[in-house]
């Protein structure tokens, strides 16, 4: 039986927070550092590790966490989830995004079909599409190839496949799977859109449509756009564009699309990189072959997420040692540092995937909750963030967490040896020199240059980002995200907080405004 | 006689605390909130206004931020900026980057030159240099022009200088001054280098390799990752290669490059993008008469922020305005939302420009500060961002004041018209329904459907995002962040914080380690 209760309703958040703290810099320092490091890792899918040994917790507090988790029944709850519950109780529905890789429970039958099954289909005619498409059986009036793809979608049918395929587009290009180039087109700001059909070429192009309701403001308008551009050219738009929607939206039926992929309700937009949204793009990308490895791999880290020992879970980890520098340390933000230009966008996903998620004031319930919820997330990857803002992690006013990931090899295989060291050795050394520098600090009589430590951080390391690594990966934040939720006890799968704005947006276009929305009309000249 | 004293010390401050925190969704409501979108408004350069009627301010705390600003000495301290005295005093140095687009006050000779004329020179000489390229008097070994221009720099030398190609790229083809695509390397993982090497054509790219010290670990090593790449091209490194570093470095007499262009210590990285670190490259981009232009905004806009009257200083009003929301309010983030898909990379400038000057927990004499100083910014372009981590802006547990930038036109002129309005009046909408949504919120009996509203927020609204305006905006926001320094009584211009990284990086390169550090390197594999 699951109970779902309010954080500071379950006893062991008590305990949690009578719990000493630690002094992470005398805990880091020395060989009981070292020991730390050796001690406070768990194996992920993929051959990723998560280490911890950076964080602000010791015995003590990982006994009262995996009480916590115990009593708050997160284990549990995810088992609900991924045996069809309806979890998501704001829109009333169930959550099923697991599925687009993997089945770890009961069978799901829902809208008399079932959803693996569906899923599977899905995915199957999109790598038939991809496989035709690479190799000529369809192509464009003239007869020739489509040598790009483009993506029109914003949200999550944007950030995601964007940062998958910006971390992947090395890796393919050095194994030979590299198939077409993607390009994006996400803003209602005409500018995107025109940019892109520049920097294209528009004969030999193929535009994958992607909206969920099929009614998504900017997507259709810059669907318009793309489409203008076509019949401009003298190009049969509906040669050039496929749609990926739900069953039950206007763009699944219809004349104007080459094919048309299906999602559903169960599939939120943040968490559908795995589905279609990210399937049609990555494998017309890519190749089918290395859609299905990134599968794999989030497949593979959600059989981990789904363990009841939090020891050996590294999502359930990795969540509630969140919610202690959240809860009980009082920390508002969390730092995405990822050591691989390749990840350049992922933070910006993730930043997506979290605060819409978990930027919520009441429970599933509708109660307001009287406890901080989900944290601000972003981050540049380094060794950029260093020259940028590390300036403020090291020495600002206010404890930001940290969370690296690593490799220790790089996707493109070329390198250059500079006194004695390689590039991929100097990124490595850096990501190791900051964790420490953030832990232990260093005294200095001179208090501009002192460095007080105690600024916790985790590591997920790698032997290269590969599409499985990278399906890991992904699959760890979207789980961490979940239990967060789970924690806070709020719904983290719907995101009613977007729809004023949009009411509002229609009004202005309306010219149905007074007061404010008038006056900031009129200064934005509409 | 100038005094630097801390926040807390400044009498006005204790009034500031003791001013009536306001309703800001009663104050925006009805007729009055649309008489605050009137009154609250500074004029700015380039066109631009800046409309702060959505913060959390009334005539007693404006009245409270315009004592403080008289007794902390802003405008004082600003003059003494600009005539030259020594305000970075860790490093013991001027801070002139104002005088790279102007000269606001008395002629400042250092190191036996004047320096206004020193950075016209620069300017000058790049202007000839970027003329001769487009014209073709200089050319590759094959007597054929450049195509491409490769910024190799990374932090100051690489966000700001690509903030601002993105910026205008699109401006400065619609306006036929596009003269070169531009690309940048900064990061040390390999890939990034390669990547961008294999998508050039590297017999027509030119390099421009920006290090003020000339020992920058990144670029250093990127340069010889780009060295080794022409030489395996047959190609002549030095007929290929410009430097914009300090007249002491090392790259500053060499015979490797075409080219070398000086900037000083007197201009910090993350305030270079006026100076030839942005200079070489956009001129190049753009041409010398864009960058130019660029400029003139900058100087237009410094001129204001040079006033004594807060209310007619927009950068002075908005630094006031942020310190009342960090300091009195106690809010930790800011969030930077332009509303035009050519600043996507502008948020990311301001990052490093804002948390790396302020992110300080020492005063200007060394001395701990007993309140909050720098905030965390992070950003994403709208409408983009709407579909992301809005929902946490509106409902999330903290209150994040934001800070909107819109243009009532777009740069390319491109635009479609579906259901009764264009692209850019839906983009311009959105802007103008989310200041009120976030301002006024919308009650709601479903507790998860309700916006409390009370979230602040300003707007800086032009016409067109121009060269001039980019600059002016660039202005605003360097200004800012010098005033909230000088408010903070912290050196905004050094960086003390990044340097322990390095130190320790170098260990570990070195093998050098024990603990921690050498169990972490292990894990990386080094």
């Amino acid at each position: 039986m699951i109970t779902w209760n309010n954080l500071n309703t379950v006893p062991a958040y008590q305990e949690l927070q009578k719990a000493a703290a630690i002094n992470l810099a005398e805990a880091m320092a020395g060989e009981k550092g070292a020991e730390r490091v050796g001690k406070y890792s768990v194996p992920m899918a993929a051959g990723l590790s998560y280490n911890y040994a950076g964080k602000q917790v010791d015995e003590e507090i990982l006994k009262a966490l995996a009480k916590l988790a115990d009593e708050a029944q997160l284990a549990e709850k995810f088992q609900a989830l991924y045996n069809g519950d309806v979890i998501n109780t704001g829109e009333k529905r169930r959550v099923l995004h697991h599925m687009t890789r993997g089945q770890l429970g009961e069978a799901v039958v829902a809208d008399g079909v079932d959803k693996r099954s569906f899923y599977v289909e899905q995915q199957e005619k999109i790598a038939e599409l991809a496989n035709k498409v690479h190799s000529g059986q369809i192509t464009n009036a003239a007869g020739e190839k489509f040598t790009t793809v483009v993506q029109i979608g914003i949200g999550g049918s944007d950030l995601g496949p964007r940062a998958m395929y910006l971390a992947l587009e090395n890796w393919a290009k050095a194994n030979n799977t590299f198939k077409m180039e993607a390009r994006f087109i996400s803003n209602v700001d005409p500018d995107d859109a025109a940019a892109v059909l520049d920097a294209i070429d528009v004969a030999h192009s193929l535009f994958v449509l992607v909206s969920k309701s099929g009614t998504t403001l900017e997507t259709l308008t810059n669907e318009s756009f793309v489409k203008d551009a076509l019949a401009r050219a003298g190009l049969d738009a509906s040669k050039h564009m496929i749609a990926v929607t739900s069953e039950t939206s206007p763009l699944a039926k219809s004349d104007d699309y080459l094919a048309a992929f299906f999602m559903d309700d169960y599939i939120g937009g943040r968490f559908s990189s795995t589905s279609g949204v990210g399937g049609a793009v990555l494998s017309l990308a890519f190749g089918p072959e290395v859609f299905a490895k990134f599968l794999e791999g989030a497949a593979e880290e959600d059989k981990l997420a789904a363990g009841k020992d939090m020891f050996a879970n590294p999502a359930m980890l990795d969540a509630l040692i969140g919610v202690y520098e959240r809860n009980v340390l009082g920390y508002q933000n969390t730092a995405v540092l990822p050591y691989s230009q390749a990840l350049s966008r992922f933070p910006a996903h993730l930043q997506q995937l979290d605060m819409e998620s978990n930027g919520k004031s009441v429970n599933r319930f509708g109660e307001p909750v009287d406890y901080p919820t989900g944290p601000v997330i972003f981050g540049e990857p380094g060794t950029n963030g260093q020259h940028s803002f590390y300036q403020l992690l090291h020495q600002g006013t206010d404890i930001i967490p940290l969370q690296f990931v690593g490799f220790k090899n790089n996707q493109m295989g070329r390198d250059v040896d500079i006194q004695g060291s390689t590039s991929q050795q100097k990124l490595c050394a850096n990501v190791v020199a900051q964790i420490v520098a953030f832990a232990c600090g260093k005294a200095d009589e001179d208090r501009n240059k002192n460095f007080e430590g105690g600024r916790p951080s985790s590591i997920i390391v790698g032997e290269q980002l590969t599409p499985q690594a990278l399906g890991a990966l992904l699959s760890h934040f979207e789980n961490k995200v979940m239990y967060q939720g789970f924690v806070w006890n709020i719904n983290s799968f719907d995101q009613e907080g977007v729809q004023l704005g949009k009411v509002l947006a229609k009004k202005v276009l309306a010219h149905d405004t007074e007061g404010a929305l008038k006056a900031y009309s009129g200064l934005l000249g509409i």
